[in-house]
């Protein structure tokens, strides 16, 4: 599975984020830290162009800008038209009712091939009760790893649930990842850059539920590698990138603590 | 006064900021730096559901984006509504018609908390005249202690006017913050991430005027703290952030430089 | 031609920037540590005023918003109108129909003194066929030098064409600039933030092929400066704007690598 780095540095698939304003400059560096290309579009009038050229199509509802939220909609029927992997951020969607609606009509009329949120955006998304505050909220659970993986059944994708762990399902196959650094909660977007390496990988073809987990892998380990002793959140952010533009196979081979379950 | 800071931490404040596509990064960064929780959008869709969780709202006209100026009323309006401190930040206030009819508009129908400017842009707010350039002019004056405290009576609210000196004042009290860095005028957004730390600081709830006191004082030590022999501005950028998230109350009572007049 | 960055810092032109929501916060800081001053605006109701108080105007279409078209057609003509220098970074002409015709459409009713782009996108711009994949792509040809210079004569303004090597001409004269670093490719921003150099030149007010190749130059140069053995590309974007922002003429006459042909 950790070959798949080196699918992405080969590949250089184009990675398209319809995502929010305040991270969109991150995940546009992750992205080509990782070895892949990315495109951001805000236009009705290229959608289906810019889709059909993407190797995979990233949404991500950070904002909820009035004037993106047919685009966003659009974006993903066109992805599904053109057979191009796509991943759902489904950011604070129990926050507000307009979250909430946009989110089940995506759920209705596209098909994702990952959905990616922390604990409590899974849960919620999934059927079960959240008491959420923000965007950021986490409710622990003792049985986070068959929550996700019954999601995962039920809306029929990948379920990617990060937290201080994270848990990857399709509902047959179910992984573990122990990787990771508190600052990852202290800089904004790494969610959001999660997403976007998930997509990095997607665009490479391959096996999504592979491509799902070393998204989130590639960004615990990565933020477990740019911490340490002295460092603060400047200079974590500037590391993080850093640790994920120097990745190799053997990183992974030498630094993973991913379980199956 | 500078235990607020704990506050912040302790409560971790939803701070909702309506502003410009420049800076919203290193706003929703300062946020999370300080310790409290940032939350932006840009939808009309849930704008009355999101102000209603958060505890505080930040409006900054900085890019003026014609889709937003309804949307940024209405927050304000609901904010009022919902009881929630909210501030202004009337980037280049003067250097528009369009902008200054919006911030006319503002002022007569929403209370802010609190207005931050720099000096130019308050004096403009206040009535006085003023030859600015552009969105970082300053005008130097020898009253403006005395200015800000008369357009603090006049308007009825907090006024914090930035500049090498900082003042704010809320009509009976006056305080004076010397602390800063020349760097902070090289690196864009500091007047936005000031805005957003007074927002911060408003989310616990506490005395308007010691909000905004702190929300300047923390911007202005930690630039200092930041700036150094040998440091350049890509590295006081992220040392500001290092700063701003390592700050505690002996910090303050160590290096700051406030005078109450 | 160098003591042009001194003109910069003297004057600090005012440069008003119509640019994509990625790279907005890189373009903003660049131009202050170059020395000038960024404005940024997304409104219909400011355009006139704001393009006819600033010193030189930029468009990028990077992200192709469909709020924003209108407004870059107007803000171009309005820069015509008022007799301010414009440049125009047309990101992705080629990638989609609506990319091409909007830039078409430019060219058609604004008169550009410097059009900036890769080495495709010029080609394409000029009529040369071109077989591009995303934003970011480059064509190697063996005439490349020849091909600026007809473009440039072609459409009556300098044209720059960056790549390894940079390409500038205003269809008399036509410089080479062999500086650089592989990291520039590495880090998003670089192209957008090499126009927002071009236009902070032209706010001199001075001979649009020096700017223009000036720029360029710029930003070239302070990349191979940042760039240096254990050096991420994290620090590498840390380092770039301390390099731009400490930049001399000494500099300029030590290390740069440009040559008239």
């Amino acid at each position: 599975m950790y070959k798949l780095i080196e699918e992405v540095k080969a590949k250089t698939p184009l990675v398209l984020n319809y995502t929010n304003e305040v991270t969109i400059n991150d995940c546009a560096n992750i992205i080509l830290a990782l070895g892949a290309s990315p495109l951001m579009s805000y236009s009705y009038e290229e959608v289906e162009d810019i889709v059909s050229v993407a190797d995979a199509v990233v949404i991500n509802i950070g904002t909820m800008k009035s004037e993106n939220i047919e685009l966003f909609v659009q974006a993903g029927k066109l992805a599904n038209k053109h057979k191009k992997p796509v991943v759902l951020d489904p950011v604070g969607v129990f926050a507000t009712k307009a979250r909430t609606m946009l989110v089940k009509r995506m759920l209705d009329e596209i098909d994702f091939d990952v959905i990616k949120g922390n604990a409590s955006e899974i849960k919620f998304i999934g059927g079960f009760e959240v008491k959420g505050k923000g965007v950021d909220s986490f409710d622990e659970t003792d049985d986070i790893e068959e929550m996700v993986k019954t999601i995962s059944k039920k809306l029929g994708c990948v379920i990617v649930a990060t937290g201080k762990t994270d848990i990857v399902s399709d509902g047959e196959r179910t992984a573990k990842i122990e990787n990771g650094s508190a600052k990852l909660k202290s800089v904004t977007g790494t969610g959001c850059m999660t997403a976007a390496l998930v997509g990095s990988y997607l665009g490479t073809g391959k096996d999504p539920f592979e491509c799902a987990s070393m998204g989130v892998l590639t960004m615990s380990l990565a933020g477990e590698l740019a911490d340490g002793v002295g460092i603060g959140i400047g200079g974590f952010k500037s590391n993080l990138m850093d640790s994920v533009y120097g990745l190799d196979v053997s990183d992974f081979e030498t630094h993973s603590k991913i379980g199956m379950i």
